[in-house]
């Protein structure tokens, strides 16, 4: 047999999924168990493709073609990694299922109702880095809510992911849903060749860079869902805790850029900058916040090693190291201001004791997460509750933020004449009947069976 | 002073958006009033300038380059048409503020609180057909929900539309809301430039033929909500009850395809065929359904002219005019298979008296509409209870089919720690605090002043 072509995998991918859209949610639900099992089963052969994957990863890294990062990302036996993949699947299935719930119901006229009911978004791609136990995931939420989906992982984890799919096909060929509902691919020519196919799929999730990202939107008409990198800040008010604006930012190592308001800079920034650099915290400073340590520490020991003067660029640069880029600014609107204007729009975060100073933050920053005296690492579907997540979109359309079931469905609407006669729009209208409008308290959709 | 190029115009209106964040809703229900009241004051200039606009279209109809359907639509002074669009305006400013609402809402841990509220998505840039009243239907909408605007109608209403234009910004002059808050092109080449800029644009929404969309959506990063036409069906069940089945297609000018099955051919069909003849509906049918006909009318005096053997493609049509394609299936599985692989996902609809038949039909049909004993044309943002409607979006991804203000919002994570210590995420973890996740019943968040 001919390997499938990339349409046929995504018209498989949409027969799949709409053959599946007549079976139950507890069959859903039925199949993550199945795949648990199946997992489990297959443990000593997959573990030993990913040591493969990671003998093969090595080299490359003594080679100076990867990253010691992306190698440690590999390894699926690391501490409880694959026994937490495995519960992750489990945890999932007994969350609420995120279909069928009705979110308006109205009464137009008397037997007519409207309902907007939740149901799955049809068949995914999604697009995630070199982590293998992110097919298990994204899988298990993809099943849960109803959506078929189509896995590319990056290269460097190939052997892994091909066995994991394969064991999570075998756990769905126990239940009704289709053994095609999940599928993987390998190459980037799959992807380019599935980004045509508009007809098929419902939705790009690409889970990397802002390159990978954009690349991808200017080649597809498909909706697409990024989850980039984010550039998070933090910003210390004028009314700030001294305790909570050394806590954060020396604790947020997710955190590119330290707003400081122009009162605390001879008062709370020296403690702030004197816990950065004890904890080895590269610090690019503006001019002010330089003068202000300058004045303070002429002797402090990693002063000359630590800290630079910042360039116009540094504030648009995620360091993903530990690296601030800090800037005063002379007001909570500047900071607001200053913070739409460089942050990625993903999680920033105030520290003030003004509840004042919190709400204008909370509603004039413009990014999917917006704290007060909380560390921007919160921003994650696990600690959010939502089990595990897809990813945290950065994007604003859809789901925003951290991605869980929720993010995964989208809605339809049903209506039903239950009148003797039916219904016909040609019956409404001026000097005709009028529409009611009577709001319907329900959560389901009664005539459903 | 110079025009301002496209990258002024998308800059203003994502700073205006921004400017707007701490304005509260109240002002942008007034912002509402003033703008109804400087349409009415400037009813006679705009309506002037909606006749030059009708005599340039008259001139191209004459000349063969314009359809009739298109200069109707023109005509803002016909019927009711101006009141109703003031009117318009006020019951929008009525309807309740799709933004501030909490849709989950988590205490992560003792004092921290995570909330998931409603907001505006940004700066739209909506381009529809040269109807005048959609210029502020959609600014009505965009206002009421917080959003910044953009808008290009057809270049035949281009002078009512800039004078429209013109009295919504001198009534968003007499609010806090910036002036620029809904803004107004002219050009194609402005809407070319204009989608290059992903920075300061969140959505476009295109309106029209799915040529316009898609080529949208090929040219643009930054996320379309396409509102394209649809191509609706109809299934008459075995169940079917014969006048409701007689009444649907004839009543709906907007469906193209009238599934028939297989046990009705011979009993309900004729009667249809019948109904529909005599509202001098032409008819495209597969073989089976016309020898039916062919059987029991032989003399029908339409027959002759109306009734044409259909072609493969004949299902893929639009028709926009009285025309329907028939074809005879065996079962509802295939009815709804047929519905899938050639609908636009916009509204079908099935006539049946079987609840069982009906439950499987709105589960399997995978369109935005899905109805039972009701006709299709029932797909209408104020049918549905909306005021108005930005349109009906044949995608799946944020909103669809008819879009109200609730498909105009997104909604961001707002946190706070209360905690006296704040919180930081380093606290969690294995043989650390765990979170509660503590389901919390709000539906707004209480440190919002």
């Amino acid at each position: 047999m001919p390997a499938p072509t990339a349409h046929d995998i995504a018209k498989a991918a949409k027969n799949a999924f709409q053959d599946a859209q007549l079976i139950p949610a507890s069959e859903r639900a039925k199949a993550l168990h199945e795949i648990q099992l199946s997992l489990q089963a297959s443990k000593v052969e997959i573990l030993q493709a990913n040591q493969e994957d990671i003998k093969a990863a090595e080299a490359e890294v003594k080679a100076g073609n990867m990253s010691e990062t992306l190698l440690k990302r590999l390894d699926l036996n690391k501490g409880d990694k694959w026994d937490s993949m495995l519960q992750g699947i489990l945890d999932v299935a007994s969350l609420p299922d995120p279909t069928g719930t009705v979110s308006y119901a109205s009464e137009l006229d008397d037997g007519l109702e409207l309902y907007r009911v939740a149901c799955p978004i049809g068949v995914l791609l999604v697009i995630f880095e070199a982590r293998p136990e992110v097919v298990v995931n994204i899988a298990s939420l993809a099943i849960k809510s109803g959506n078929a989906a189509i896995l590319k992982g990056g290269k460097e984890s190939n052997r892994t992911t091909t066995l994991l799919a394969k064991s999570i096909s075998a756990g769905l060929a126990k239940t009704a849903i289709p053994e095609l509902y999940v599928q993987s691919i390998q190459t980037r020519a799959e992807v380019s060749s599935l980004l045509e196919l508009d007809e098929y799929i419902d939705l790009v999730i690409p889970r990397g860079s802002n390159s990978l990202v954009k690349s991808i939107q200017n080649n597809t008409r498909i909706p697409v869902m990024g989850h980039a990198d984010g550039l998070c800040s933090i910003f210390i008010d004028q009314e700030a805790d001294v305790t909570k604006a050394i806590d954060y930012p020396a604790a947020c190592n997710s955190v590119e850029n330290l707003i400081l308001h122009d009162s605390i800079v001879n008062t709370v920034w020296p403690s702030v900058a004197k816990a950065l650099l004890e904890a080895n915290v590269k610090l690019l400073c503006d001019p002010t916040s330089l003068n202000a340590l300058k004045t303070c520490f002429s002797a402090l020991p990693n002063m000359e090693t630590l800290v630079t003067p910042s360039e116009l660029s540094s504030y648009d640069v995620e360091h993903l190291n530990l690296t601030l880029s800090v800037i005063v600014l002379p007001s909570l609107r500047s900071a607001i201001q200053f913070i739409n204007a460089h942050s990625s729009h993903h999680t920033d975060s105030i520290v003030t004791e003004s509840d004042e100073a919190a709400s204008i933050f909370c509603r004039g920053v413009d990014s999917a997460g917006t704290y007060v005296n909380a560390s921007t690492r919160f921003a994650d579907g696990f600690r959010y509750g939502f089990g595990t997540e897809v990813g945290i979109s950065t994007g604003r359309i859809h789901a925003r933020g951290p991605v869980g079931l929720d993010g995964l469905v989208t809605y339809k609407y049903m209506m039903k004449s239950q009148a003797p006669s039916g219904h016909i729009a040609a019956e409404f209208g001026t000097g005709k009947k009028q529409y009611k409008h009577n709001k319907l308290h329900t959560t389901t959709v009664p005539f459903l069976i």
